[in-house]
C-alpha cells in the first residue's frame, strides 16, 4: 500500500509533463525519421492493439492514423486478435504493420496476439511499452520505449499519455509532418498552467454529491480517449461512467440521462455544430456538461475547461487527458477509496 | 400509445420466426447467389454502416463477413463516417462495398455517410432496410428488404434480427457455402420451442428485485450481438447496462462487479474455456452469471439457456437475440414502464 491513499497516482498524473519531456527525446532517439516515412509509405494496413487502456489507446491513434497518414488502420482488443483470430484478421494484400501496446511489456493476451500475428507472417512487428527489458519488446521486431513513464500505480495515467505521445510522433512522421512535432513540444509547459487553473473546478466537479453517473462523449480520434476516461472513472471510483460516441448517444443510450447525470463532453472542430445540439438536449433532460474544447466558441456547457492551447487539434489531443483523469481521482478520495488500489485490479493481467 | 404497454413490443418479439421466414423467402428472390459470389470475391473491403442496433449489428456482421469470407470488413457508426469522414475512410486500393443498414431508410446520419461514401466515389452501395420506398432504399445502387419486419415500437427487435438474417444469408453466399443456408431454415422452428421453454425463467430474471445492474459479455460475432442487448435493455428498461468483449471486462470495467450484478454470457465455442474462468471470477465476486450457450459443457452458470440446436455457431448465432430481449422488455414492464415508448427517443433519428 502506499503510505497516503491515491499518493502514487496523484505523483503520476501530476509527472506527466517530465514524462512527456522524455519520453519526447526517446522517440527522437529512437525513430529515424526518414526511414520510418520510408517503411510506412509501402504499407497497406495498420493494426494498433491492446488490452484495456491500451485498447482505448489503440482506438484512439488509429483514427489519428487514418486522419494523418490516410491509409487503413485499425484498434484492436488483444484478445480478440488472440481467441477469435479468424474473426478479427483477415488476409490482405501488401505489406502489414502490428503495433503491441503494453505498459508493462507483459499482459499475456497482448504477447499471445502478437504471437498470433507471427505465425501468420503477415507482416512486421513493433512493441510500445515502458520496459525495454519485458517480453514484448524481445518479442516484437522493433521496440519504441516511453521513457519515464513508468508507474507504480494500477490504472494508467502517465503511461497512457507517454505511449500515447510516442504513437502521435509515429503517425506525425508517417505522414511526412515533421512540422507538426513543435506543437508537442508545447505539451509539457502548457500542461503545468491549465491544471494549475482548472484543477480546482475539477475536483469540485468530483466532489459534488449530486452526481451519480458520467458520461463521456467524444468522436473520430477523441472516440478512445472518452472510452479510456470512462475506464479512468470505473477503476479508480467505482462511479457508474460510459463512454459512447457524440452522435450514437441519441441512438438509445440517451434514454438514461437524468438530473444527477455529468457529462463530459470532448467536442472536435470538424463536427461542433452537431455535438453541441447534443449537449443542448441532454441539458435539456437536466443533465449537467463540462466540457473540454480549445475554446468555448458555440458549445453551451456548465462547466469549461478552455484549452487556449493554440495549437492543432492533431497535436493538443493529450491536454484533455489530465482532466479526465482526475476527475477519477478526486471522486476515487472523496468516496474513501484508494485510487492507487482499484477493486478487484492487478496492475498486469497475466494468465496461466 | 398502444392500448397496453409493451403490446407492440411483445408481438414484434413474438413474431421473428414468421419475420425470419418472409425475410428468407425475400433473401432467396433478391439474392443470385452466383452473380453475388462473383461480385463479392473480388472486394478489397467491405464496410457495414448503421446507427444504435444497426451499428451494433454491423459490428457483429462485420465479424462474421471476415470469419466467412476471409476479407477485410469493419462495422462503423454512420455519424463518424458522416462528420468525421477523414478520420474513418481512407482511400484503399481495389473494389469497395459499402452497405447500409436501416430499419426505416429515413435515419439523416445514415444517409449523409451514404452521400459522403459515392462522393468519394470508391466502390459500390447497397441499402438494407424494412422499406422499399425509403430514401436509402432510392439513394443505394442496390437493395436487399427484410420483408415483414417492419415496427410499431422504438426499440427495434425483428427488425434487427431480419436485417441480420439477410446479412448472414449475403456473408455465407459470398463465402460460397450454400449449405449453410438449411441451418438457417431451421431458426423459425427452433425459436419457438426455446421460447416455449425459457421465457418463465428469462421472465423471473428480470422481475428479481436483486439485479440493479446488467452486463453482457460477448466476443468475436457475439460482441455486437452483446453491445444490442445492453441498448435493449437501456431503451426499455432504463437499468444500468453495459457490454464488453469478454476478456476485455478483466481490464478494468470488473472492478464495479458486486452481488446485484446479473452478467450475461453469450460464450463462443473458440475460446469457451477461457470466458468460462472469467464467468467464475465474477462469480467468486458475487455477480450471478446467466449464459445462453448451444449446452452447457465446460461453463458454470447461475442460470442456463441451452439452444441445443445441433447448428453449427455460424447459423444458430441469432438464437440468443429473443432471450436478449425478452429480459428487457419484462425488465421494462416490471418497472412500470411501456416498452414500446422508452424515455426521450423517437423511432427514427431525422436531424434538421
Amino acid at each position: 500500500m502506499s503510505l497516503q491513499a491515491g499518493s502514487y497516482t496523484h505523483q503520476e498524473i501530476m509527472g506527466q509533463p517530465q514524462a512527456w519531456e522524455t519520453t519526447l527525446q526517446a522517440a527522437e532517439q529512437q525513430i529515424a525519421p526518414e526511414d520510418w516515412l520510408d517503411k510506412t509509405s509501402k504499407l497497406a494496413y495498420t493494426l494498433f492493439v491492446g488490452c484495456g487502456s491500451t485498447y482505448y489507446l489503440s482506438l484512439s491513434i488509429a483514427s489519428l492514423w487514418r486522419k494523418l497518414v490516410g491509409q487503413p488502420a485499425w484498434g484492436l482488443p488483444a484478445s480478440e486478435v488472440w481467441l477469435y483470430p479468424d474473426y478479427t484478421l483477415t488476409t490482405q494484400a501488401g505489406d502489414g504493420l502490428f503495433i503491441a501496446v503494453s505498459r508493462s511489456g507483459e499482459t499475456t493476451e497482448t504477447l499471445r496476439a502478437l504471437d498470433i500475428y507471427q505465425q501468420r507472417g503477415s507482416g512486421s512487428t513493433l512493441a510500445v511499452t515502458c520496459y525495454a527489458d519485458s517480453s514484448l519488446a524481445r518479442q516484437a521486431e522493433h521496440v519504441w520505449l516511453a521513457r519515464g513513464a513508468e508507474e507504480k500505480s494500477i490504472a494508467q495515467t502517465r503511461s497512457f499519455t507517454s505511449m500515447y505521445l510516442l504513437l502521435q510522433v509515429g503517425a506525425m512522421l508517417a505522414a511526412g509532418r515533421k512540422d507538426l512535432l513543435a506543437q508537442l513540444r508545447a505539451l509539457p509547459e502548457q500542461f503545468v498552467q491549465l491544471v494549475g487553473k482548472y484543477e480546482v473546478l475539477v475536483k469540485g466537479l468530483a466532489e459534488n454529491p449530486r452526481f451519480e453517473r458520467f458520461i463521456f462523449l467524444g468522436s473520430g480520434a477523441n472516440y478512445g480517449l472518452a472510452c479510456e476516461a470512462m475506464l479512468k472513472m470505473k477503476e479508480m471510483s467505482l462511479a457508474p461512467s460510459e463512454a459512447f460516441h457524440f452522435m450514437e448517444f441519441r441512438h438509445g443510450p440517451k434514454s438514461v440521462v437524468a438530473p444527477g447525470t455529468l457529462v463530459v463532453a470532448l467536442p472536435g472542430e470538424a463536427a461542433c455544430q452537431w455535438e453541441a445540439q447534443v449537449l443542448s438536449e441532454v441539458r435539456a433532460l437536466g443533465a449537467s456538461v463540462l466540457a473540454i474544447a480549445e475554446n468555448g466558441k458555440g458549445v453551451v456547457a456548465d462547466y469549461m475547461v478552455e484549452l487556449h492551447s493554440g495549437l492543432d487539434e492533431l497535436g493538443r489531443r493529450r491536454l484533455a487527458m489530465p482532466f479526465l483523469q482526475l476527475v477519477a481521482y478526486y471522486r476515487s478520495l472523496y468516496r474513501g477509496l484508494d485510487p492507487d488500489h482499484p477493486n478487484h485490479l492487478d496492475a498486469v493481467v497475466r494468465l496461466e
